[in-house]
């Protein structure tokens, strides 16, 4: 019925129709991410391999996938790079349900599971997706439990993400939110100190307490933290700075700054 | 008299000649970039600016040039998008000639004349332009005295590296060398500790001691360092993992060993 009601929409209908299907299901690409995913818990469509492609990976995604009952199909190398959305998917893409966003109940409850304190990383306004996928890497292999991100201005999780990540954000519970103030109020009723990273104070990220329950903000790459998110913060840290250039890139200050915070933890 | 040589070659000559011609000149191409390109002591010969850009930081550009004499054309914006080498140039391309690299005692004075000891960064390998740059913009916010790379199977300074450095390369000296290992022997005896950073070692990189005159080598993205390279390090040292995921991108992890030495050194 409904299908009948779209064919006959306006042109506008048309572009929402289109956008409905795009966000229907999503797409893995590239051997490691694949294996990642199949090694994890998502549904999986289908995978397409590369048809002739006998590398020990993709035979080792075959056998997965096989185990796994998923249709695996055998497709020419231009269609494969037809179909990609990412620059190199190595002869191999995994249709996938949309990303699966939690709540942030959800991150909580897995630090709860697991007896440790809450270590989240709050994202406010990264908007480059190798930014995202790198920061989300990071914070895997560092054991946050959570990564919070806004609903709008910001990248969110697709194809080329979850290659950056090199899988990570398989086995990441991230929460798409529609204020990141009001979140940050929310986890400090539940009793989370909130850090902010930004230039303009006085206090260095390793002399810092970043033990016990903690939500670390990350400004986004050009304006860094906006200023109702700065003033909700706790405390600020700053990553010194000895050279000429006075900013680093996102990805590499989150990383600097989640590690430091992992180390104090262990 | 070499061009009227140049011009009766064979096709083989006319090859040689067209990589000669190549690598005569470089480009560094956005606008942070090309500002601190002119903020350095590197010669410019010309500047491309897009016909009509009005950008306060254009017109910065334009003023800069002005004042060093830099002869400035303006071009239209398909031609500027036509020369770049980069996805997004932000209409202004300086055409400079190429990548200065220096020696590894140009490296070691830098350090003396500083009354620093020194501290340098090997790549043992990196081939990603955009893990090449943003570890140059690392170690120059953290106050490393110089890079060494390998001249062979490596990435080496471009527009790219330039760019995503945020145009830190114009204040970092690199030396590009035939040989890493001989390198190392070199610095072993000026009295530099080598540090790699390796997943087979028990020790984490913030229990070691990395203040003193110190190289610290990172490995190539897919492989880590070579096992030559490993075995002529002083000592090793290895980032924790907690999650599924076992390895980070090379320069967020780069970073992190890059700060933590910084910081124990400041």
């Amino acid at each position: 019925m409904k299908e009948n009601n779209n064919s006959k929409v306006s042109k506008k209908g048309q572009i929402y129709q289109k956008e409905t299907k795009r966000i229907e299901q999503d797409q893995v690409e590239g051997r490691n991410s694949v294996i990642e995913l199949l090694e994890g818990d998502r549904d999986i469509n289908k995978i397409f391999v590369q048809a002739g492609e006998k590398h020990g990976s993709i035979n080792k995604i075959i056998a997965m996938a096989k185990e796994k009952r998923i249709i695996i199909s055998e497709i020419s190398k231009e269609k494969i790079n037809q179909m990609a959305r990412t620059e190199n998917p190595q002869g191999v893409i995994a249709i996938v349900p949309p990303f699966n966003y939690v709540s942030v109940e959800d991150i909580l409850f897995k630090a709860s599971t697991l007896q440790e304190e809450p270590f989240i990383v709050i994202l406010d306004g990264i908007e480059d997706v190798h930014n995202l996928g790198s920061i989300i890497r990071t914070a895997e292999t560092a054991g946050v439990h959570g990564i919070i991100i806004p609903k709008r201005r910001a990248a969110s999780v697709n194809a080329t993400v979850n290659k950056v990540s090199a899988g990570a954000v398989e086995h990441m519970k991230i929460a798409r939110v529609n204020n990141i103030v009001e979140t940050m109020k929310y986890l400090k009723e539940k009793g989370l100190w909130i850090c902010g990273t930004d230039m303009e104070t006085k206090s260095y990220y390793y002399d810092q307490n970043l033990k016990g329950p903690l939500a670390l903000v990350i400004g986004s790459e050009g304006f860094g933290m906006n200023r109702l998110v700065k003033e909700n913060c706790d405390f600020l840290v700053k990553i010194p700075m000895k050279g000429k250039i006075t900013s680093l890139n996102a990805s590499v200050s989150a990383g600097i700054v989640i590690y430091e915070a992992m180390k104090q933890r262990n």
